[in-house]
């Protein structure tokens, strides 16, 4: 191992396999070479804290600057990156100098480029990190080990409404309350909800949407959710804004849910659910609907199938899976339900992310007191990643609105998604 | 066999399997019977033309009455009803009183409860009649077989427009043309098309769509269809609108498309490209596309994959087959294309259909001048029969937007897809 203080600069090109003999190049150094070759030279610089060399690509001025600060973890890092890095990066053994969203923006566009997940050992590696089962017993864990980490924490970044789920902006210079309010309008407005309907949401997070439906809406909601911190926030909720009559929030799994609805709604349940459940969300959602029911499913997905990224399904979302369309088929086909509409906005979720990000380093005094740092700089990475994975399409957002077959109860164009929101008597 | 020339009155109760022995029922009466009970006594009845019978549901007031006029005719129809009923009417063996598409509404509704798709028999009969493939050559041959048949016939039914897919009605009240010029303004506000975009169109009809493009949005196009008949009548039609320039029609295969464009749409031709194929289909549009392009493919659909009913795919739609929205993204995932937007507008097709029938009835001499009886009454089948397809919710019709995964370039919200259609200036 060198102990030369002095920086040596290397270029990957220099390091790179016909180089790999060059004089003086740790073998780390070469590692990391060969590792930015096969990325396609990205606009990245390693710097190695304990030998002091800098790995820069060959034909590009690099943009953000990665220190890794200890041997054993960059070796860590080659053997399984898309774990390790994120680990490394929390424990503040990697540090990235220049702006995070856009180092990982770098990151997500190289993958995207050489597509590592084709390469037999990445198959492998997949094949041994399975998502953990979303039985009934294995959801209230997964879900707990998320979701259950404190109303305060979630409440320091999410915003007034505590909607944790992608919004939508009417246009780019909305505020994150406006954004959230809208999304809600946007997917009322979609079921067509009236004061007459009753609706059933799977997975209510804290009840803003709900509580939403009851107060704009006028309609009568049976909320489910197998969080018990959310499902005790939102009923005090309720309770505060004297809805409680016509919002219940049940602290069950959506598997239970049972009686007939006018409106079946899902924001942001389904990356939750496991892929083998979607044919029984079908199912249930098939039989709460009345003839002329309608139904909408928001969720994560993604281009193609692939499993979610290891470090974010095993640090941060236990279970998790972001579906492809065809995936997400798989809950309608089988109950014979009619997909009306699919809308995708991931750009909208990429801005939702901003926001939080924003608001999370704003409050990073109050949740570094709650935590410590290896979680502080863990959600920073969460979040920051997330931002890069919606803008460079590695992830998408779908909100897919459905009926029965039967209902011939449609209007005839979507004009009806877009009139100006009604005036707000209160919520 | 029964002479006997007075009509004897059955219910289907009474020729039940328990019944089966009653005196004075013929055997084929007893079958009839057990079919309506299988079918859970829809109400139609049945006339026996060769014993005079009557065969009618037990608790249901018949609306439709069929007349079988030859008893060969009717168990060639119980051993394969879905391709003998169809060739039956053409061939005037078996008549229907009252309203055709009322007849088929209750006849798609009896299958859809009964599900006899999921019989063995039914699977089996199914195996055997696999959809003719669509290499190039089959497709060459299908298409000649349908779209072949004579400008002047379609002329005659399909209206000034020439566009023989389904129209976007703004509102019910719009006549056949304006509904075929909204379906094309709806298409290009989608795929935001303007005067510097150049148009790639895989499967082009008579030309109405890419001459539209041409004409009001300016854009250049080159539109590609198999059809000779069509290309020439396409081909025609730009010069006496002076699009000459602006619009190349190739008489080549989609397979075929060289080159890149801003834009790539697929009006109508899905249905005809084998799900072997979509794959294909995707690697076409995306190697097709910039950076920055749009696409949109238009198809007829269903909710669940199924076979495109037998009888359409024989007589009227060689190699035809109508995709779940789940076996449609097999187009897109492949080639890692962003779905952004589908909408189903069946409601749509079922008006249209509705003025092609009303249309053609209109035009029934001059049909039956050309071609014969037993083609009139074929195509009356399919066009009444279609109408109920879509009514029922057995066919669906999808439009799907698409775009490159890295296209950032996409509107926050769809209001864009809702102006009011721009000034003619002429087209």
């Amino acid at each position: 191992m060198s102990t030369d203080p002095r920086p040596r600069d290397l270029v990957s090109g220099d390091v790179a396999p016909a180089a790999a003999g060059r004089r003086g190049a740790s073998l780390e150094a070469r590692l990391l070479g060969r590792l930015l070759s096969s990325l396609g030279d990205p606009p990245i610089e390693f710097l190695l804290g304990w030998t002091g060399e800098r790995v820069a690509p060959r034909a590009v001025r690099p943009v953000s600057q990665v220190r890794i600060l200890d041997r054993k973890v960059l070796f860590a890092m080659l053997r399984d990156p898309q774990v390790h890095f994120g680990d490394a990066y929390s424990a503040g053994q990697v540090q990235i100098d220049g702006d995070l969203v856009e180092f990982m923006h770098i990151v997500y566009r190289a993958l995207a480029r050489s597509n590592p997940d084709r390469s037999l050992t990445h198959r492998l590696a997949r094949a041994l990190r399975r998502p953990r089962r979303n039985t009934l017993a294995g959801s209230r864990d997964n879900i707990h080990r998320h979701y259950d980490l404190g109303n305060d924490f979630y409440a320091a970044w999410l915003g007034e409404t505590m909607a944790y789920t992608c919004a939508y902006y009417p246009s780019a210079a909305a505020t994150l309350e406006q954004a959230q309010t809208a999304k809600m309008d946007h997917v009322c407005r979609k079921l067509r909800i009236g004061a007459a309907d009753s609706v059933v949401e799977a997975g209510c997070g804290w009840g803003s949407l709900a509580l939403h439906i009851a107060g704009r809406y006028g309609a009568r909601v049976r909320a489910f959710n197998i969080s018990a911190e959310q499902i005790e926030f939102a009923r005090q909720r309720a309770r505060a804004l004297g809805l409680q009559d016509r919002v219940e929030f049940v602290a069950d799994d959506y598997r239970n849910i049972s009686g007939g609805y006018d409106v079946f709604v899902s924001v942001g349940m389904l990356e939750h659910v496991g892929r083998e459940n979607y044919p029984q969300l079908g199912r249930v959602a098939r039989r709460s609907l009345s003839a002329t029911g309608r139904g909408l499913v928001h969720s994560i997905g993604r281009n193609q199938p692939a499993p979610l990224h290891p470090w974010i399904e095993r640090r941060i979302f236990p279970g998790a899976y972001a579906p492809s369309l065809g995936e997400m088929m798989q809950i309608f086909e089988p109950s014979d339900l009619s997909v009306l509409d699919v809308e995708n906005i991931r750009l909208h979720y990429a801005l939702t992310l901003r926001h939080w990000l924003e608001r999370y380093e704003g409050a990073i005094e109050r949740v570094r007191a709650m935590f410590d740092e290896t979680f502080v700089r863990m959600w920073r990475m969460y979040l920051a990643g997330s931002i890069a994975a919606f803008e460079t399409g590695t992830l998408q957002l779908f909100q897919v609105l459905f009926t029965t077959r039967e209902n011939n109860a449609i209007p005839l164009t979507r004009e009806f998604m877009y009139p100006s929101p009604p005036a707000s008597p209160g919520a």
